[in-house]
């Protein structure tokens, strides 16, 4: 850590913080600079010092010098984690596709859906059975019916399962028919569900909060891996911008950029990220370019009679079109998929 | 809701659009214009309406007439609703504070900033005992040897007490200590946790996430009430933007545009807010200024040697000058405080 | 437009505002809805109207139908814009590529970056020398001189030159040597510069501002557009939000949106939109891959030594390695390159 | 500067930069930490260092300790500037209202307005002449005939004039009839305008940019201040951030961070601000509360029939009232107004 100490600090302000820093079991270096002095904070102590220091007389601010997350850098781990479950492979050169209706609605959607996607290349099936709603008139998912049913599109197809779980007391049950938890946007920074999927034997899909930054996700992955689990998932589903022609803004940047961070993979989610299903292919073509490991993508039968997400979920044919796209790029750099 | 067409949409199109309008229970108003057809579709039916005709055949746009949230509405109540919770008064021309340290850290501590703060003017203590923290290798709060620790401070000070709680299964222990259930930004859209703290007892104070607009907010404002509980606060504590001087920005014009929308109270939290101790006060007397309901201030009797939050609390010294400042405000402006 | 009005809105405001929209020159068609009345305004009249009305009694919201750019729009032109200027074809199936060093800084260095991003297989050559600088304090650019060395750098390489105009007074020497008169991010709203460059026979690149909405980004081109100037290419360069890891967020969606909403083509920077050279090559593939019309990317001989913008400069060979890499997306995708 | 070496840096790379920053005329100072090593560069030669510097070998980022504005730093001249013209005085205790209609539309409404504001409190009156607006094909302005007319009501009223000044060859057109020349926030990084302004014997009220960083806005000042211009207003009008029920987010909190981070008067523009005539009282009142040295509001003797802004402009009635609660806030306070 570097504290800056303001201009015309006195000398026994800066003494104070120097044995501040010295008691917080850090090595204190003095740096009397023209207009200010620095003190350089020695040692690995991170974030939490971070606050305690700021608050110290004659600070002008402290900047830390280490990413504050750990286990999941890839200065820890060097070699890039590849997420296997069934046929769904992702990361390490592997590019995987979810695919699937946002909410499960009934088992002919269903599985007509996960036939469709599996045909055209998928090898995961997403759908939701507890739907977190922002409104509570808005309907809620299927709950553990929803869940029977993907069991049972997973038998007929082999597909793995993704789907979402809101709460740490569902997740014994969630763990119970799916391949895979996802944790919502809404939940990236809800520490207990996190803690709670740490400890089952699934793999994680993790979405990044829309106004949470790449330190804060990778915080959030920690709580995780903390807890035993090391097959995380990173997905970028879009932030919160100013603006308002899409849903969210997608920012692709955060494949190459987490690449050089972590060694967890990342799944890009093109329907969130724009919410608009003419968007979502050429940003699928766009995400197998930038490098992404993993592709979650809204899919159904009839987007116009979808209970929710219709207006950026892609019908059969449109999937199967954006798949053969996708796989044009992935083949021409060389990636599996 | 308004259905837009595409320039150009087809006759089939637009009777399409109708008569799905219509069956969805609604009455369709067809508006030919020079350029585009729109569609006024009448009735009540709101949201979960609009996403299903966005992927409509020639649908350009649906654009909604009412707001989302029913019971927090204005309109539905349109007289100013006050929160009481012992000498707590929040709302309807009564400002209430509420002040205490971020963590619960000791007896001494809290009982020193719970003395000092009543004395100045708070009515409510605040603290930390069950804390979300970004880093798992932050402190996490003193759990339920804290929520004792602030019953104590109640028992001594009279001070209403004002605490976290994390997670749906901890609803009742909290319940138990607390007179007011925070619910934290980053929880803002746990659906589980808000529809817990609707079925207690207990005064609710709902932050605003840091990504939400206004229309969420009132939306997870409507999943408590909506489980019956109608002592809902509802706190503004800065929203994401790409201003990196202060921690977040906080926008004090969504209290006069909230008090037109709901009839809920605002507290404004110009500690989380600015994210630094200097800029706290000033914050404090604008927020008086511009007709904030209640106030939640860090304090720490030693800002700089705080486990959590000490760039951002007041000593107890700046606490009354703060106090002082604001009550000038609320005198000038007739605001009982 | 469609004008709504405030729930419990009085017969003699709704008379009212109906008789507003007429004395507009538009077509009032009033709606009686359960709980509201809107007023549906036929006719084109656009934007202005929208602020005049707002402000009329018992009204609540005004919301446009149409959009407010006219010409930029795809329903005025069908038909993709493509610029043609030397051997650079932006548009209508083409990426045109133009590169080379963020400021003009010597003979040596301008020629030597020119002849290697001709031989990678750009068609076009940027570099300032009327260089906008946040401070006052940084070097501003070789000016006419630059303009020189641009020229020379095209007599001897056949590329166009590229190069960012700053000043309706500069308008006329910068079109004297240069192809492209490139309108920077800072400058999107500078109006006389708009017009003064619509004036001219030289292609614009017009640079999206960083908080600048799409709409606004094409009222810009309209500005251009309107003074007889056809030749105008758009480009996102990144905006400004909460993401502090990238220097902007650079979102692609905005490519495909924009090919939806206008004809003229779009070209995107990487380079500005990201801030760092290592994520340049992915997000150029990505932008390929999305349907991007060109590519503008910041190459310099040395980037270490850069008196702009080094950080986030290619040198000679990356660039090469990237065009290889955009090359086989193109390719794969059929697109001409 | 602090050069913070990635994780694993060899002995070359940290020797190399430690050169480079010695070459640069600044002291390196190496200190090896436990899991990176950091290079202190010692010296004052600021932004224009950091560009260079974080493109070399081993580089993983540059942390500049130093500020990039000089003149307008607080710690260069620790005494508040204050700004006067005529009557107005904004500043160092004072608090100085400009109002006025967006466009000046005519003499009657000019002066009628100005006769009005004046009778309210106000020290000067605000009215465009020359218009930047986002559309061409919206009311342009005036021109020089409006100009004439401010300076008409100038005579009559004794109000100071604020007006825009939009290109740099107009600047001495309007500073023949204007007291304070007004750089729009579209124009502030429009550096010849700001220049221009610099060199003439008027005062300057510039307006921050949607997107700029406090930073930005600072530097943009050192550009007037350094052509030898010292009267110079900073004014905050609103960012543009993810919220859409006010036009921009108005954070107040940059008034008390300029306070301490420069001499400079700060401006409040709750009109622009927010953009809805309704939030404008509560607004200025929390803006008189947090310490702002001036206000700047739209007044229209009837809004309803503005050619631009109506929508948040006051008319006279409630301009009054709103000057009647700041009156009361300022008086509490001790401020001068």
């Amino acid at each position: 850590m570097i504290v800056v100490m303001r201009r015309g600090a006195e000398k026994a302000e800066i003494e104070h913080m120097a044995q501040r820093v010295e008691s917080l079991g850090l090595k204190a270096h003095v740096i009397v600079g023209e207009e200010r002095t620095v003190i350089a904070a020695i040692g690995d102590k991170r974030e939490e010092m971070k606050e305690s220091l700021e608050s110290g007389p004659g600070v002008a601010a402290v900047m830390p010098i280490l990413a504050p997350y750990k286990v999941a850098s890839r200065e820890v781990k060097p070699e890039s984690t590849q997420v296997v479950v069934r046929d769904l492979k992702v990361g390490a050169g592997s590019l995987g596709v979810i695919a699937g209706p946002c909410s499960v609605e009934s088992e002919e959607q269903l599985i007509t859906t996960a036939r469709a996607v599996k045909k055209a290349g998928a090898t995961a099936l997403r759908g939701g059975a507890f739907k977190p709603r922002t409104s509570p008139y808005a309907f809620q998912g299927m709950k553990e019916e929803g869940l029977k049913l993907l069991a049972a599109a997973r038998e007929e197809t082999g597909l793995a399962i993704v789907t979402e779980v809101m709460s740490p007391e569902d997740v014994e049950l969630v763990a119970k028919y799916a391949d895979v938890l996802q944790i919502g946007a809404r939940n990236m920074q809800n520490y207990r569900l996190l803690e709670a999927c740490g400890r089952v034997d699934r793999a994680v899909l993790l979405k990044r909060g829309p106004a949470a930054t790449i330190d804060e996700l990778l915080l959030a992955a920690e709580y995780v891996l903390n807890e035993g689990n090391q097959n995380v998932m990173l997905c970028e589903r879009g932030i919160r911008t100013f603006e308002a022609h899409t849903r969210f803004t997608l920012p692709l940047a955060t494949v190459p950029y987490l690449h050089q961070k972590t060694h967890l993979p990342v799944v890009i989610d093109p329907s969130h990220g724009t919410g608009h299903a003419y968007l979502v292919e050429d940003m699928c073509a766009a995400s197998v370019a930038v490098g992404a490991d993993g592709l979650i993508i809204e899919v159904h039968p009839k987007p116009e009679e979808a209970m929710s997400d219709g207006y950026q979920s892609l019908n059969l044919e449109q999937f199967a079109h954006t798949m053969a796209k996708c796989r044009k790029v992935a083949d021409a750099l060389g990636i599996e998929m």
